[in-house]
C-alpha cells in the first residue's frame, strides 16, 4: 500500500525558501511514489490599501496573478513539475488550500517553514485551524534559513 | 540519503486513536529507513484542582505517571517498539515534545489528529507554535474517527 498518493505543496514564492521545500515534497513524493501539485494562495488586497499607481484593485489583482502565475511557472519548470500541476488561486490560504486539498483528493499537504516567516506568513495563526480542517495528513517541513 | 532517521510520535494514550497513528508512524519509519520512539507527556495538575482523594498532588500525580507507563508499555508492546523507545515526560505537551526532539536529534515529529480533539486536545492553542519552533519537521496524521 502507497502512503500517500497525491501531494499538494504550498509555496510562498520566496525562490530560496521555495527550492528547498520543493526539493523534499519532490523526494517524499519519490519514496512514496507520490504525484506532486504546487499550490500559490494570493490573497485578495484590502481596498483601503490601494494606491495611486493603479486605477482599481481588479487591475492590481491581475497584475499579481499574472506575476505570480510567471514565477510559480519558473520554480516549476525548474523542478519538472507539468503546468497541469500548477495551482494559483485568490482567497484565504487556509480556506484555499483545504478547498483546493479536498477537490483533488490530496492526501498530504505540505507546507514549507521558516522560522518566524513561512507558516507564519502563509497562514496567520491559522495554522492550527488548518491542522484540524485539513481532510488529510499536513506536514510542515523546515526551510534551514 | 535517508528523509528521516529519527522519529518522534507524540501518543494521548486513547487506545484506539493511538493504535492508528502508530501504525501510520510505523508505516513512515519503515518507508524511509528512521527509528521510532514514543513520547507521552502528563500535564502538571493545578493545585485547585485536588480533590479528597488523594493527600497531595505530588501522590496523584505518581499514580497518573504509574498508570501512563503502564497503557504506554502496553501500546509500545503492541507495536514492537522495545522499552529505550518509551519516553513519559511531566510538564508542558509543546515545550517537553521540542526539548525532547532536540535532546534525541529527532529529524521528525508526528501527531496524531483527531478532528476536534487531537491535536487540540494535546496541544490546545500551541500547535503553531510548536510548529515554528519545532527544531524539524512535524507531521500531523489524521487519524479516522
Amino acid at each position: 500500500m502507497k502512503l500517500y498518493q497525491k501531494i499538494l505543496l504550498a509555496v510562498d514564492l520566496h525562490p530560496k525558501c521555495d527550492n528547498a521545500a520543493v526539493k523534499k515534497a519532490l523526494a517524499i513524493a519519490e519514496e512514496t511514489g507520490a504525484s506532486l501539485h504546487l499550490i500559490h494562495v494570493i490573497e485578495h488586497i484590502p481596498a483601503y490599501s490601494l494606491g495611486q499607481a493603479y486605477p482599481s484593485i481588479i487591475d492590481l489583482e491581475e497584475e499579481i496573478l499574472k506575476e505570480a502565475t510567471k514565477e510559480l511557472g519558473k520554480l516549476a519548470h525548474k523542478h519538472h513539475i507539468p503546468a497541469d500541476k500548477q495551482i494559483i488561486v485568490m482567497g484565504s490560504p487556509k480556506a484555499a488550500i483545504i478547498s483546493k486539498a479536498e477537490e483533488l483528493k490530496i492526501d498530504l499537504i505540505i507546507l514549507g517553514s521558516h522560522g518566524r516567516h513561512g507558516i507564519a506568513l502563509l497562514l496567520g495563526s491559522t495554522a492550527s485551524s488548518v491542522l484540524s480542517h485539513a481532510p488529510c495528513d499536513v506536514l510542515a517541513v523546515r526551510i534551514k534559513e
